[in-house]
């Protein structure tokens, strides 16, 4: 069964790693592509830290608090980015994930 | 945004994940382990086929529909053995989500 | 011990990972990244793949070979991707590292 | 190009990574897997988060210390683990492996 105390955290992941893996797919698409470029790069790192920390929440990992730690940095830094260029609605979106997921990840180490 | 035609698929393999994540870690706990080996592995290669099948989805990878096929293959093969354990609840709730992530992705790829 | 008869295809798989790990990264710095876009997603379909099939195969995976045969397929086409820019070094080299991987894939499931 | 300031720590965690990848197998496999419980999480975290660096700094990834960093303290819990079972050769392996990755990660981000 999974961690109930982790549940909150996992959802949060969730959501941010969905948001980071469409704006990395939307942002390869867009018209201008250059400007995206650290976009690009920030929502894989960002997707992929959500995907192994989920993994280690549901596994009960004993390296979880470090890694949801990483995984608050990540998102912050990632959410700004984002934020640069929330007039595509992508990266508005996946800025909000960003912030709520570093916000949750920070409260759970705290 | 993603796909929406993926997003049964997703669902799918997202709680098989946790399944099998949940049942990864409850089989490394249980009293007689050498029974669960086989389970534990097998959890492994589930849960770390579908979380590669949901960053594909969610990134419309251009080999979506392969890597779902492959993860149809590993979740029925999961299922068939957490259910030779069924007398766990990890197990059995493991097998039930294997084999309803197995049926999903095969319908995706049909 | 890691079985033998993987080794060759561990190293190609090892090699191609780089190779397009250094390409994403390369490219991601290029003026005109949208030129690269295609090959910025192939890059990253190709080295995950690539460390999904090293896994399975350092861990005698009971589905290396259907693993292996997915990534043959994923390392041609990122290889003919790449050749497309083959005026930029990372991409040619990425490109023979891919051909490379994908035919001793291919030998190694056949 | 990767980034030559990384390429003894990607080649420790290259090594590191394959041991632990052939320790989760062969503890497996062993007569007593009770007793290796431990072992088979601690090679499977390890493994995890070595190929997390080694992706990190083969495309330069910006959070490439942090993730370093963190794959050191894996590497040194899992050798400690693994030097426990010493009397099986894997698990002697992989313990000079972790301990040798963890100290080269640790002069990395130093």
């Amino acid at each position: 069964m999974v961690n109930q105390m982790y549940q909150e955290c996992i959802d949060a992941c969730l959501e941010c790693m969905e948001a980071c893996n469409s704006c990395y797919d939307a942002c390869l698409r867009e018209e201008d592509v250059k400007m995206m470029a650290d976009c690009i790069r920030m929502d894989r790192e960002c997707a992929d830290i959500c995907a192994f920390a989920i993994k280690a929440m549901q596994s009960n990992s004993p390296f979880a608090k470090q890694i949801i730690a990483l995984c608050a940095e990540i998102c912050q830094a990632c959410g700004e980015e984002c934020q640069k260029h929330s007039h595509h609605d992508h990266c508005r979106k996946c800025a909000e994930a960003c912030f709520r997921c570093a916000e949750v990840c920070r409260k759970m180490v705290a």
